[in-house]
């Protein structure tokens, strides 16, 4: 199973990257109103979704997310 | 519209990042065999789909995303 995890800027939390994209793509042409970054991290899993699951979040609130200000999406593929 | 990218490195680039989560999530315990670490980007755009794909591809090949080492992907939802 394949396990794809988006941690993202929580909403109001100053996110300098987002807004070093924003500006590089308005200097390109492109109208922006807003551009946000986040990090994408893929895993390969055991079978069993709902074991799967809590594994995964067990794995962002102790590592890949902090979550005083960022949130997580976990997304499972079969 | 919101779209959604995601940028990957391609498979059998070096991942440096994902290294560095795949061991230390083996040092809490977690068993994985491989983490790749990516990059989520965030945005607003107009209402046309067939326009804002165009927009978001040049975007990526020109900015978000290096083509000689990643890949991308566009996820566009209303």
């Amino acid at each position: 199973m394949k396990a794809t995890i988006l941690v993202r800027p929580k909403p109001g939390i100053l996110d300098p990257q987002g807004e070093a994209v924003q500006s590089s793509l308005r200097q390109l042409g492109f109208a922006v109103d807003e551009a946000r970054v986040g990090r994408v991290i893929d895993r390969e899993l055991g079978a069993d979704a709902g074991a799967a699951r809590a594994e995964l979040e067990r794995a962002c609130e102790q590592l890949l997310a902090n979550p005083l200000i960022e949130s997580y999406e976990i997304a499972l593929e079969r």
